[in-house]
């Protein structure tokens, strides 16, 4: 069995170059007892594979989850014609067992019940990011009924999810995001009651219209100077989870902000920087969740699905620059 | 009755001026029902006054709180002779009754049983400050024994309790001040395990040196650099204690820092800015540990007296520009 790999080859700076990575092949063994043989259906690309890049070491196979359909199996509960969400990097084919665990530390797991949904959603709304919107939001925000929420990055994979989780407990949702096709999208299908378009607006200005009495929960997916400008106008308690720093990954070197203290001291914020790794063991709940507001039409998605496996790094860039709307990920 | 009190006389930018006050007199009426006449007999200066000066009205009396003695009275409840805490400004008699609040909200209460030890300490370890140490490290840094626990402005009021207190609950304790002088009293008199001297050594080395698998928990009283430093250097689910942003207090425009977002999201820090008077229902609480380990020979404190009324101003600049070690107070 020969598989495909992207390998990264350096730890190279700024924005990431196709000559970061290198697709090589290789001979896979023949599977041993409680192993089994799973072949990519789907690969994900999400904006933490860019932020991990410089912590790998070189040569390393890329990290990235997917979706993988089961074609060889010596182990029972894994078997043939199943499929599983694992975090085996960017490979058509991949050896595991139970104890599989990705990079990261999440799980390999059979893909629940999905109801005929998309496979591909395994990776985004009933996957990774769903749960990250989920969890973070509902455990670090804390948003009650009437509360205004900011979500940065508002229409991508976690943006979304968050800003309809929240209006389905009653927020005021506001949504940042780069152009005005998102905020269509935002306003007009997902139910956000306002959307700010960083490149073509004053955020500040038109944050204070939004929410004119304050911000009291910021779902952070992207920090620097967006960041510090909604927490400049959070109300007293208000809770910020840091999810995401995207506008610090492809920097060559570390941003300076003006400084979030002042406004944390004052307002008493509570910041908290969080992994959805965290919630391992809530991972079904959140699916669940999901699922059951998909089912009930009061949650909905979107997927960007760029085709070929040879096409991961210009789908993993496009979502850097944010050519993406909804989840970014590749059919192999 | 003529008493005297500094007024703010204008918003002014940047180091307090002499002439941003003036000393004022005004005729007291006399006490009607319930009222009573308290004279200032210790005044309390404290980096928040600073911090508050901006959002004060130009012409209101300056903020700050006293330890008075009780010289007239037409309330059974606060009997001429008691002494009494309150935030009543900087003036040297004031007429007030059972409900009167500081303009931060604190309550006034007569001054509880201090076994015999001086009543300037209901200005700092017995007071506002010792309860700011009390709280903010205990409930927001929940500091467990072994925990490696970084103070800044670890020579003043707060941070010098702060660091006992991180002993007492047997963490090793790092002390971030601006002298030599502090930094031996932190070290061979109060039992800190460390001591750096940010004007005179390389904060972010020394910290490396000092905790070399990194920081639990970091009680923040300077904003700024120093911050930044250290929570670089946070282990993973470290707490941030946001109690004051002193490098921030006296600045003409907002300082710009590297961002410390992506520590923050990479380490799940949790950074919480507060004030003391969450713990209002509490008060005493602080007070009742506090006193017992000053009894205990667990606590120690020291105190910066600067003497007559007229010399508040002398006073505040001198700690605000770090000349003070421990409590810096003025006894009329």
């Amino acid at each position: 069995m020969v598989a495909k790999k992207y390998v990264l080859v350096i730890r190279s700076e700024g924005f990431p170059k196709s000559s970061d990575f290198k697709l090589v092949e290789e001979t896979l063994p023949e599977l041993k007892e409680n192993e089994y043989l799973a072949e990519a259906v789907f690969l994900s690309v999400d904006p933490y594979m860019r932020a991990y890049m410089p912590s790998l070491e070189p040569n390393t196979t890329m990290i990235g989850s997917q979706v993988a359909k089961i074609v060889e199996s010596k182990n029972p509960d894994f078997p043939v014609g199943k499929y599983v969400v694992g975090g085996f990097g960017l490979r058509s084919h991949t050896i595991a067992t139970a104890e599989t665990k990705s990079e990261l530390g999440f799980n390999t797991f059979l893909l629940p019940h999905f109801n005929n949904l998309p496979l591909s959603l395994a990776l985004g709304v009933l996957g990774m990011p769903g749960n990250t919107a989920y969890f973070g939001l509902l455990e670090l925000c804390q948003p009650k009924p009437e509360d205004t929420v900011v979500v940065s990055a508002a229409a991508g994979a976690v943006g979304s999810i968050v800003g309809q989780i929240a209006k389905i407990k009653g927020c005021t949702v506001i949504g940042i995001a780069g152009s005005n096709e998102k905020g269509k999208w935002l306003t007009e299908e997902l139910g956000f009651d306002y959307f700010i378009n960083y490149k073509t607006q004053n955020v500040e200005e038109e944050l204070r219209k939004a929410a004119p009495k304050g911000v009291d929960c910021y779902f952070d997916n992207v920090g620097g100077d967006i960041s510090v400008t909604v927490i400049n106008q959070m109300k007293p308690f208000g809770r910020v989870a840091i999810c995401g720093d995207i506008s610090s990954y492809n920097a060559t070197e570390p941003a300076k902000i003006i400084s979030p203290i002042r406004s944390i001291l004052f307002n008493e914020l509570k910041v908290q920087g969080f992994r959805v790794s965290s919630w391992n063991e809530r991972w079904l709940e959140g699916i669940h969740k999901n699922l059951r507001w998909i089912i009930d039409g009061k949650l909905k998605y979107r997927e960007t699905i760029t085709e070929g496996f040879d096409n991961i790094f210009k789908a993993f860039t496009e979502m850097l620059q944010g050519g993406n709307i909804g989840k970014a990920s590749v059919k192999v």
